[in-house]
């Protein structure tokens, strides 16, 4: 309801003025616990389940938070997550399932809902497998079909160039890759499909932890690329579902 | 035609020698003068017309190239173009134009045809400007309808506040800001549409020439931004137009 | 007592020889076995209590440090203390507490006291907690009054807005984030109390340790921000309490 | 007016349906030309007229929006202004004034009107001056009695210690300088105000344009010091005079 | 003459005291002017003929370098020669040539001398042409045959596919590229010939002056790479002839 | 075969099909488990055996890689490999070896077989014995003999200067050297040998984790060096093996 | 006088109180115009006369300053001055002299005087000169004899190693050298003498203006080697001549 | 013995082929097992008995190392040692001591001998105390008289002034400090002798890990400071003995 109707509606007594006031003050987030507030209003605003940050999350504030999902009933997945915690979650949730290997933690009821569209996941070597399961498993808790594409590196750039046609029928396609991160460059200049690239802290030396690969996607001399940070496999999938479900959908 | 057809047709002598020949060796491109090859298939496999990176560059193989697509009849913009260079190629080629702001030549034979899809463009400040500008050029070379919001910097929230409900009915949004670069994570908030954040070298002192910026932008506590190279409106634009026709025309 | 007037009582008699040499030989600390000196004049110099930071302090050297507080029944807090040092420190006096979170060692003898003028902490994420709450406890043991808005982070700005009114009401404002801290712009923007701004290590990748945070606040396109080390807590709840007192009780 | 009094006098009928829109609506900002939005209602908001920063802005873009204050009859300073820069608004507005060292363009209706409080401004080296000088005409623009002492750098320290007494009595301190810029952390010791620190690019070499002196005040091991932007001495004026205002007013 | 053999010679009269003093005492260097010293004796030493590097010479000692060059008929390139510096030098000494866009001041009299061997240099855009003539202009002053490929970045990875099989017969590969750098990385998994890869300051932003594409090609997960200075063509160019004259000549 | 070989034997039926399908299908490299893939055609194409990256690979994947060797029987080594990771391969195929120092697994089937050409392996001090071995273990798998100078670093240069006419007699020399690396720079003068760099991690403080021996390395003011990635003993052994066999074996 | 004299003196009346004032006020400096404080005393207190730093000085200040040492018969240098502030200090003191390469301003009352003790100053290349000449003529006027061997880099070790028995005589050494800056490790590994290091901002592309040279003698692997800023002759020469007086007069 | 010398001598037959053989030969350092040389002929050389950094040495290289000098009877440190290092060498030597704080393995044979001269070791704050003790345990070894001043950093300056008149007494002053590192600073403006300047790790945050410290610590705008390494103790004790043998024994 827009503002001019709202104030119509109360000046005509259509609405009371109880109501009237929840509209202008809701605040859209629930206070959870004494630390955080969840935003379960962006579900809405936003079209898409949450997501949770647990790397530096004390043990009662991550509890309490899956917790008010789980009273919800609604889905959620924590990134970032240590075995530990996931164990410390798991104690009170016995829903939530654990991947190891993407740090994830989840919550997620619409495991069997249909997923639409298709995102492609393209890694470089068997090194960044971590970041590829975590964009993987968000992007099909978000609601995607996935394809991924494994260990096709530019080293041996036929083993990519062979893809490129099973790749590009892709939506989106997201580029993973550490050490140079040249995978993002070779693989914009041969699709036609938008490139959303994660550097991977992959690699030793002067890769300055990821900041070498992440220069590098930046400054990409191919157009059709951009770049979300270190590691960040997550942020990766949730921006290629928001583009892949547009699409997916149609929009206008 | 994929390769097992076109083994077929050799063995069955539906093509010709050369012809086969030609498809399995084509370039795709072409040498201009000396030093430089244009990748003319490139609007064919990417759907989009090409654009030139101006900047050192030297004049005899900046001409060289604008004469080839000038000759072609093709469409091309020069990016990162000094009003120098401009005069330059305008002695030679009557027909292109330049934006001061911008720092852009174009070249463009379809600035009457009809855009489609529509990109937002949010710049933070004043100063932002040129690559607002830049983006702007290149969305609308590129085929797309843009609406520019300027100088609605989170500085005073209001502003913007004020415009996320117009904002958030483009298919994309780009997100233009210097020095913190904030406004890329509070729109992500407001929004369920892409955002594509442009950092700018605006700012003095630890802004570091748009590192900070930059920086800022790809640790956006948000999701749903990914992030171009500072100053690169065009890129952004280039990105923003593939997403933006693929939702308009719809895709699967 | 002036010198002219020093030395007038000196020429007059009126002051002992060993007195006039006491004052003008006075160094206003004193050594604490043999590698510390503790300023113990700085508490009437500056009217604040003492702080220790004990990272990376020989445990020798901080346990010598605290028994000479205790010994006089003086307060102090230790910050950046590990459990390992408080359960140190506790072994020889007993009255000292301890904050797993906060990481700091207290000795406070205050505590019952009033305290006057209120000090605003504002935290981004829950990962922030910690620094939260070395600036509050540092701000309670230095006699403001602490309100503390956790989890108001501006991926969700309405969470902000929301509590904007009644965080102007506070003499001054600690806003505290990591990431790409935006919190810090967007809060100066709506209100007209001064903020210092605490980066915090939290984030992944690029976030650098912190330093992208830092470089953010440090760059804010609003005003009346001031910036404080990364993780820095106490720094800020400290010059907080400065502000926060002379307002409070008046000054001119 | 709150939401809750609004609604009520909505619906007696005690505000008319547009008034009650515009309030609802109030956007507390002005579009000056087609690129710019000043935000008039920050002065009511935030109790300080405005500046603009004037680096980077276009010329249209500038003599625009002085032209709006000017119109307004409203006060206005532009930081890091060229010469030329104040040479294009002067020749529409006479009324401008402008400092060559400090760099601002004063559009300033309240030369005349009294000041209050009392700020001390401390820089290290005559290669300050200009920053030295940006925060003096700043906080006099901002309504605070200022002085400043200049050249107090502590590689002769009993320059500094010998004004520490008078320096003391300001409400608050603004510490200058470049190279390591060791001035702010020796004041802190010596003073109970709160200090705000700028750094300057006043060096060469390993100074990395004043990211050491920022450095090394953000590490400043004295309490009751926070830091702005390198050479944001007008930054640093506009905090200070927040504070300074509150505390010579009295708020609580 | 080895020691042993000098002893003897010495002991048995062979040679005189003042040659065996020589010999011991030789220095293989001349003094020109008063601040410089030219190792001719690296000539034999190194079996090439000698560079100087003009950037930031001062006028006299430029001149002075060239002239005792001249006088014994020696070679020399001077690199990073301004235009200025040539014209300087070409008014003493009539010999020279010089190149614009390679900044190369050249006194060759062996440019008529048969060439051996081949070096591939392969550059990315046509904004990389300096370098890439640095680099070409000294192979061929150091006794190579050059083979160029310009333009062939992998943004369209075909152009460079293309061009492999011919590339690939060189003894050595130069790689230039600027941006993300991806060239080496691509071409080092193609060929099996050692590639010296130059990183260019082409680009902006983020590209660091170069500073990314260096960081791009020390992290090549592709082997057979290894990397010089940022647009240091000249250098390249003197280990792949290096390299070149042993594989042409045999060593073993 | 060449492509306008193999139409015509399509064309004429001497080549089947299928056969023809093969060819020009061929992706020359394996899929091994379902993360990774092997260019098993890369011995072919490179004429080196594999070597695997071993840092941060899962254990599973790791495995699978060395059984595809194993079963294979080819020769792989496997660098950055921990202790662990050694033994859990160990377990599986008891044909593989491990260096604790270079930290190398090797399944090597070439021991026995002739070396030939010779690389000098020169390190500057004992702390970088672990990158020299990396170096030496990977040339002698790559077919090459070594002799390494060890502790032989620039302080004490008479160390150096006494092996430089052992040093220049190999084909290739690479230079090992942590902290401020002069090693390269001196040895490079005193050579007409190419040499390739490690800089080494070896150091503390501003030794930035090896980046101050990269930068020293790349910007020596000797020529005839090139650099590769910290600590990467590995990639400098593989190109002077690949300069070394063209030598020792002529090339044209 | 010490303390305990003084009051004694006072208390006696041999000391009138005026006196007695001034001695514990004495400032021992000059305030200069209205921006700058000359400390005077620092001449007694340390024995050097002064040295001003030019660069960024505004005119009206540079000329107060130089005009109070002519005033006072005064010798002072000025460091980094450009050739027009040399002019315009000219115009007001005819005393002044310049020298264009190290970019001084001399005042100098004391060229007769004799000079003692010996510093070397040892510079690596020709683009060192200069520094090499700032640190020489600074020197020269804090009365040190100065020996200077220019163009001694370790590209051609044998330059330097025959130099050495000649350098090794002085009391200090100043190494001067850029780009690698290996000749500070090389040099202090030959000589029992301390050495000042300057590193210069001569090279280019990852020389990062001096940085890389600052880093590695930072980080040199031989003892006795400390550094100063980069480009600091004035500043090693001061320090040197501090050593060099003590070493030559004798001190204990 | 000068070459001119032993060349006549030769021709004479005052010295036998054998030893004109190993005089021309002797290479000052004897191979320690298969890795390492050790450097005797540098006591000599240099005028100090030996350091060996025990940071990433081998265990067994350790081991051997100390055995030469323990066999020789000659002293030696070692630095930068771990525990776990010193009771494996213990464990051979039982005539070795260690210092936890410092980590200096000490094989000390000159204890007793009389100490010359004095430094002056002045720390900033109990957290630097293991940088002190590994000054003060290498100064003493090295044969200087240390007097040691600790906790008296900048941020309560009196207690550096109190103790200033007897700073000033010693030869060569050493500071050391982490944080902003002002220490050095004040120190310099306060006395005339030459100071060393030691960055610490100490601090947190934006400190980066001690790079601020030495930023600062180079940058500063008092005379007669140098710099060494981060930490690095050790090297600043070594330097100030230099000095201070030079000074207290006189050298000209």
């Amino acid at each position: 309801m827009d503002k001019k109707t709202l104030i119509k509606q109360i000046k005509e007594g259509l609405i009371s003025e109880e109501d009237a006031l929840k509209i202008l003050e809701d605040k859209g987030y629930a206070d959870v616990g004494e630390n955080a507030k969840i935003d379960f209003s962006r579900r809405d605003r936003r079209g898409f389940p949450e997501a949770i940050y647990c790397a530096s999350k004390d043990d009662k504030s991550l509890i309490e938070i899956f917790k008010a999902f789980y009273e919800r009933g609604e889905s959620v997945i924590g990134t970032r997550a240590s075995r530990r915690q996931y164990e410390i979650v798991k104690a009170v949730i016995d829903d939530v399932e654990y991947s190891d290997l993407a740090q994830i933690i989840s919550l997620d009821y619409s495991k069997e809902s249909e997923k639409i569209g298709e995102i492609a996941i393209v890694s470089a070597g068997t090194s960044d497998l971590p970041i590829s399961l975590e964009a993987e498993i968000t992007a099909r808790f978000l609601g995607a079909k996935v394809k991924a594409y494994r260990d096709v590196g530019v080293a041996g750039v036929h083993r990519l160039l062979d893809k490129t046609e099973e790749i590009k029928k892709a939506n989106v396609i997201i580029a993973i890759a550490g050490m140079e991160a040249a995978l993002a460059t070779v693989l914009a200049g041969l699709v036609d499909k938008p490139i959303i690239a994660v550097p991977t802290s992959v690699g030793y030396g002067a890769n300055l932890g990821g900041i070498t690969a992440l220069l590098s996607m930046i400054n990409s001399c191919a157009e059709g690329v951009s770049v979300v940070n270190i590691d960040n496999g997550y942020g990766a999938a949730y921006q290629a579902c928001q583009i892949n479900r547009l699409i997916a959908k149609g929009n206008k």
